[in-house]
């Protein structure tokens, strides 16, 4: 997300931290690590990551550490980054719903069929020729684009599911991100989309979603996928064009489909799958030896028998 | 679905091709292959299914090559079938999607409970003493018969996940089908039904469906089922009557499944199962196979130790 | 749940049924067998689970055999003890839907966030600070905590799915229970949580679930938990606190759960699991075993070829 830009002391003294770096150093967006873009804002609380964060696009990075500071960049010290970065979050980006069906702030172009009991929030932005059937919901900061059809009961923008927990209870991070759906989508009934958490989540253009359907924060789905009804993808995941994921798959976050890719029924995926390759099984592999795995388990019944009998 | 009877020559001329029979030849619906009648017109455009749309009950054929035409009936020449039936679909079912909670044009029983938020579409009929707890959602000519319950932010009517991949998008077929449900069921909460694409979608008398349920398009569930929470059906399966399936079981479609078979939980089912049969496993298979192959599958790991030591 | 005191003779009246015990023998409560208390009434309809029902803390029995009754308790026999026990819930607690979006009969704690569409039933109880995003549906009798997040068309408080299957139709247990939210929970878009059927479905403080999550009847979840999408738990589970389901994990009903378990994703579980452990697999069991046997599957169809070609 992009803020308005402000200098590195006045952003630190926002969070009563200490900082490493020019006092001029000039900080223009919040994203987290997966999204992160020249100018922003990143955190990072494991020494595990810390490389990861100090090498990124990021240009600031709010870290519980002193660690030395990558050239040209600011480091923010702070004892619990993750909460550093939401106090900023919600600071710049502070939440302010709509409680009327169509908020004021909301942009929709032309030949809008919107169904009773939608609600569409702040600066949604809605293109030409949309259908949104009864009760679809769309949160803040959306954008739907042209020939978009949208069933009954979805819920578009979602908070993302992305906790620190805490002794005593889970820590949210701060959703201030958006959900972009391209031209000609159709998504079914009863389907739900989280927002990136300061970024996009992405359904590409053409792409068909059936019923029941849960896309996770900062997904993106390429063009021209097909997903069957009970799809669930987690976070952070990237599918390809034209990808076919059937009935009931399950994918873990972060998880890279390549383009052309089929994921077989109720399989649950918990490794990338390269371009054109069908998956199958939970844990997904290859389908083709896990169709010989199959048919071998098939026989081992008797082959124990006959082991045994020997 | 039926529609205002029309000649052969009037119709392909709606559609600019050419016909293969008799000019006078009488029209008197339009269905696809799955549900076609006498007077039906239907559409097939793969030579593998050419046998079976020419040999059906309908009696004039949409088809992309210039084939032996059957005695008594009708052909239409046309390069893409699924997309002239399409158009003949919109032409005589047009949607006029009702913009206010309840249509003019339902008919509705008595003893209606209709809790807040709930849509009726056109065309719709609700029998007597029906419940629709909030924000339920019923799509154009859906059926609902006496003593239903349906419980909140259910959706009953979606448009049925069908669709030709064209090389730049996926082409729908238009939905203009129906979802019938019988006396005396009973449906969870935040469940989809989708409508049949040209004609319906059926559950049966007294049958019982759990939360997160799905049913595809023109599957028909037979009397006193039920089914535990998150089920999924894809389209055009055919369950028997008294069939149990138990929680987040998946169904292939074109499935056929026979009176009084139970599938076992987590199941995945892509073969047709007997009456009184009992199948579990992804893919299933007859419960007691697969509980002997997971009995041995257990055992495997110290079987192999033993081979490779011996 | 608890009733206005009554004596034997005049419940008994209500349902035609003979009593065993004193006339004047006080019942309080009605209650289902998991959760009686002293001074209930309990059914039992089948000779396994007598002894479960006499023996348990409840003081009164509808039960369908004359059997010796129990020192300081009262039997009342009826032949058919679901149905005699449905038609005493529904006499005392008669349901009342309300028809306005939020009853007068609620109480509302300070600074709600009520979004358009919801619907809040008659006696329900939201805390101070809760965010209700669009079309959230709340059943009667429910109790939400303090800062409760409950995202868009989630339904809180629907039926139990608990029946009696008889010859030509399924008898639902009635349902006239609650569910009870603690403080500080976040409950994901698209969600079902299930009223207890006479009792309490609670979701423990700080819990917090991601979308298209179904909890059932008379579940407790304890503290502290996390869930991630598309999970289903059965009616009667018993979750302990800290425990972690990850995606489209299915729980079996009254299994049970213990503190800080972790069970992976897309798993069936049908037995307990103790504290601490993790999980897999459908039927699950200790992940360290099955993953021992998803190895030694990869291996067993070379090693069947092998001892094949031997």
């Amino acid at each position: 997300m992009q803020i308005n830009p402000i200098h590195l002391k006045e952003l630190a003294a926002l969070i009563n931290a200490k900082f490493i770096g020019n006092e001029h150093h000039l900080i223009t967006g919040l994203n987290e690590i997966h999204r992160v873009n020249t100018g922003d804002v990143v955190f990072v609380d494991h020494p595990k990551y810390y490389n990861k964060a100090l090498n990124s696009a990021a240009s600031t990075i709010i870290i519980n550490k002193e660690v030395e500071c990558p050239l040209g960049k600011a480091l923010i010290i702070h004892p619990e980054p993750f909460t550093a970065f939401n106090i900023l979050c919600e600071h710049f980006l502070p939440k302010n719903y709509s409680l009327i069906e169509t908020s004021n702030t909301a942009f929709i172009g032309h030949n809008l069929i919107k169904m009773p009991g939608c609600y569409i929030g702040n600066n949604v932005s809605i293109g030409n020729n949309v259908t949104l059937h009864p009760n679809v919901v769309i949160y803040d900061n959306c954008v739907i684009g042209n020939n978009v059809i949208i069933h009954a009961n979805t819920t578009i923008g979602s908070d993302a599911f992305y906790f620190k927990r805490r002794e005593k209870n889970y820590e949210a991070l701060y959703t201030c991100g958006e959900v972009v759906i391209e031209d000609d989508v159709i998504i079914g009934a009863n389907c739900t989309i989280d927002s990136g958490v300061t970024s996009t989540t992405k359904i590409g253009r053409a792409s068909v979603l059936d019923n029941h359907i849960h896309i996770g924060h900062d997904v993106e789905v390429g063009e021209q996928c097909l997903m069957a009804a009970g799809v669930a993808i987690a976070g952070v995941c990237k599918i390809g064009n034209k990808v076919t994921l059937w009935g009931q798959v399950g994918i873990s976050s972060s998880v890279i489909i390549g383009d052309g890719a089929t994921v077989l029924a109720k399989s649950g995926v918990n490794e990338n799958i390269k371009a054109g390759e069908t998956y199958f099984g939970a844990p997904a592999g290859p389908a083709k030896e896990k169709m010989r795995e199959i048919f071998a388990v098939k026989q081992l019944p008797n082959l124990i028998s006959k082991l045994y009998t020997e």
